[in-house]
């Protein structure tokens, strides 16, 4: 087990080797590869990108929108792996994305499944170490477990 | 001038003393606090608010949404400290508030104001060191900074 600050550094590394954050073309390139790869890979998680249901990776290399998006996922896990020294605000910070997801009524197992997606993107931009593996499990583990509870709170359906 | 990890220090410190974020009902109140200060100090800036234009400090106490209002700005002061010595990921941040705020048409002045409303209501909490004074203003200089170089890049009133 990984201090958390062993697991923001850890976290913080593989992000600034394998989706570094920025306006450059090829850091919003790096943010949009990730809905290429989840596209591609798990395109039953497609369902919930309405007008996107049947996108291929080519359709969303072509696609404005995606480039917001891609961004705007970048950035949280940015904000994930920055924020897990600060348990509270870590925290917080799950459950704003619990109501700001509400709307498109996702599976619970979700929050958690999502690390396994990410992770397997990170490894298909390079080599993960084992450490930035086992901090990546961590931030994924909390992260959910205060999803969980949070759409419990809620009266949502969770795990 | 401060480091930027000097600066993330000292403004976490004055959050936590002044604005700590969780789930108890004393830190749900201490971020609904934030909009009554603002709307008894700033009555103008209310008009951004639809529905609430003509609100006073109680009627935002009796407000759910002022609940969550609060709660999304104190996450959002939380999340500016903490990622204030990661330099992109914090301009990314920047960027991304601007965007989720350009349906409010806010007059471009205000991300700059902002940091001074937001210090004066600290204040008003407790008392805030020098050093904990120049990390907000820096703090708020490059947030700024960032917020007008995006809005001219989307074309948007700038100053």
């Amino acid at each position: 087990m990984l201090t958390p600050n062993e697991a923001k550094m850890q976290t913080k590394k593989s992000l600034e080797t394998l989706m570094p954050i920025g306006t450059a073309q090829e850091q919003i390139q790096g943010a949009k590869e990730f809905y290429k790869y989840m596209f591609s890979h798990h395109p039953d998680l497609r369902k919930y990108f309405k007008g996107a249901e049947h996108f291929t990776a080519d359709d969303v290399q072509k696609s404005d929108r995606f480039d917001k998006q891609g961004q705007r996922i970048q950035l949280a896990m940015h904000i994930l792996a920055d924020t897990f020294d600060d348990e509270p605000t870590f925290r917080a910070y799950a459950r704003e994305t619990i109501n700001r997801h509400r709307q498109y009524k996702m599976a619970p197992e979700l929050w958690s499944a999502f690390f396994d997606v990410f992770v397997n993107f990170l490894q298909s931009r390079g080599k993960l170490t084992d450490e930035q593996k086992a901090a990546w499990k961590q931030v994924g583990e909390v992260f959910n477990e205060e999803c969980q509870k949070h759409l419990k709170t809620l009266g949502l359906p969770h795990v």
